[in-house]
């Protein structure tokens, strides 16, 4: 059963996931659709990009990522299908919302731009190309179409500027619902034994939650692989008053 | 694979959704199920009617569309199946709900009021008819039963007040997710040049959001069809402070 | 076709329920999956016990039902498979998350410990089990295999604490989405004719929403078959400034 995943900005106030599932199941109406999420912040790409990074890697390897932030709806922003090194297919804009997600799954493998209009809906609209061209695209390429169908190659790409890491300072890029602090600092560049420092707090790890008493902070390495700020049955980001772009260094520690 | 499409006021924070997608595929265990929205302002029916009329049509003509909007359940409101011309089923109650998208999608073709109780669960709350007879009652229409069966055909209904334009004079009927503010006045009455006035503000047309300049106010036709006010990057309902109803006009302009 | 139910307190800001549906989907990926709410409140497995518990009744006895709400993650809580004597399976954390639904399905069966780290995916986090345990392992619960596979037997359990009602006094143990206010009252255990107070007032029962005019409270029995508190067309929870918790007590009344 082929599989298209979905990520977006809509938000699930509205009809536009609907709409594009609408616009996908005429086309492919025995695909699986799978929703990552739709509350990535409006038109913030860079929050998209992280979250579709965090996505992925579960899905085999011939699903379709549906993934549409896009501030340049409408304009000349260009729109793309890829294919990473592990087979998944990507489609959405070039804006770098799909980067690092095709990084993490080895490597473009092959690009196209989206040009061909017989796979689009046939009325395009100016704001809503999730409904009237990326989802038909990726409809038609659960449903077997060649990548090289729907338009000629490309190589080059917006690019997308990810938040820098200095050895082990980095930075807090995403809250997640429970208010953990997600760091950019990879779990295998992690001393052995280490303490984090962020506004002004000393944080040391844990195996897991359960290990500190209720409320206090710990720092482990979460499902993503990354560093976390944690407080057991709360919100490390209230505890701290932390948000997304707040900095944070590691300490080598003693055993 | 048949499909029924789900439009409600009941929120994703209870299990409402769940239990009513519980009691279709007890019935129609293969039917694809599509999410319009569940998040209708509780009881807010003319909201619903607006967010139905918007998602129906990429749909294809085979689909059922599911809508509850219910202050009325457990009374005597009738409940009602409709087919439209295009081919499409609606299932919900008779307040007016389904009237809008049923007229988008080429008017009424028969309509039957909901009576034979073996299509419904066989105990029936006196809250949540979603569960007990609407849901039922789609699974079975997914299951290809003829409406007729459902029970007596009827060609009254309860009427729906929509927000009224006078010409080029209306309101804002619905806000969405972005903040982006979309009128009653169809695209197709606008004349080649116009501004639009609203809360003080001369809004003029751009072709897409990118063409202006970040924070600035935009109008162009939406992805529904209608005007709507828009600010790139950010929310038009903030920048003009303006909510469902406000009052707008469009004056045609010099090329 | 197999179907899996989820609730979680995941949230729909992450794309944790989309990890999880991409891990089990790569293992059944023709399974039906419907999720009941990932809106449990961050680490309260009490109302995650009640939200699954209303839940569950309308699914076929077939359904898998994959619930986590887990605090103890990580740590030395054991994970468990149940099958309900309805034949319902479930799966989840042994934290008291299953009890109350497991019960409304006839009571316990039979239950394993998943223990046989085959059916988990091969790389474990410390922080995301419904990922890497959970999901796989409900997936090939779907897939047929037979509990008894996944680990050895077990008949003790963490205990859940339920609010108590002592007769016809008890509590609000949820809010939903309208601000209805559910009760642990059965209604078979209420008299012919009876008044509510709760918070000063006293509220009288009505058949319907529709029979009190608008703002008026009414008591009736709700969907779940438990006693609860509205307010038409409004929040009793706003109205009464009710919250879970609060006590209240029905008093028989003349006819």
């Amino acid at each position: 059963m082929p599989l298209i995943t979905l990520l977006t900005d809509f938000g699930l106030s509205d009809t536009y996931v609907g709409q594009m599932k609408g616009a996908i199941l005429g086309i492919a109406p025995s695909v699986h659709l799978v929703d990552l999420t739709h509350a990535v912040p409006p038109q913030d790409v860079l929050a998209g990009a992280f979250l579709l990074w965090t996505a992925v890697e579960p899905f085999g390897r011939d699903a379709v990522h549906l993934a549409v932030v896009d501030p340049g709806v409408g304009s000349s922003r260009r729109a793309l299908a890829m294919r990473c090194a592990r087979g998944d297919i990507f489609v959405g804009p070039d804006n770098g919302l799909l980067m690092p997600a095709v990084e993490r799954l080895g490597g473009l493998s092959c690009a196209v731009e989206l040009s061909d209009s017989r796979y689009w809906r046939p009325a395009l609209s100016s704001t809503f190309h999730g409904r009237d061209i990326f989802g038909p695209v990726a409809a038609h390429l659960a449903n077997g179409i060649e990548l090289e169908a729907l338009g000629p190659r490309t190589e080059h790409f917006v690019p997308l500027e990810l938040p820098q890491r200095d050895g082990l300072a980095g930075e807090i890029v995403h809250v997640d619902t429970y208010g953990n602090l997600v760091t950019n600092i990879p779990g295998d560049v992690l001393p052995p034994h280490y303490i984090v420092h962020i506004r002004g707090c000393a944080v040391r790890p844990a195996a897991n939650y359960a290990a500190v008493a209720p409320g206090d902070l710990l720092a482990l390495v979460g499902s993503a692989g990354l560093l976390e700020i944690s407080a057991r049955d709360t919100s490390a980001a209230r505890v701290l008053e932390a948000r997304r772009g707040a900095r944070l260094t590691v300490e080598a520690a003693a055993a």
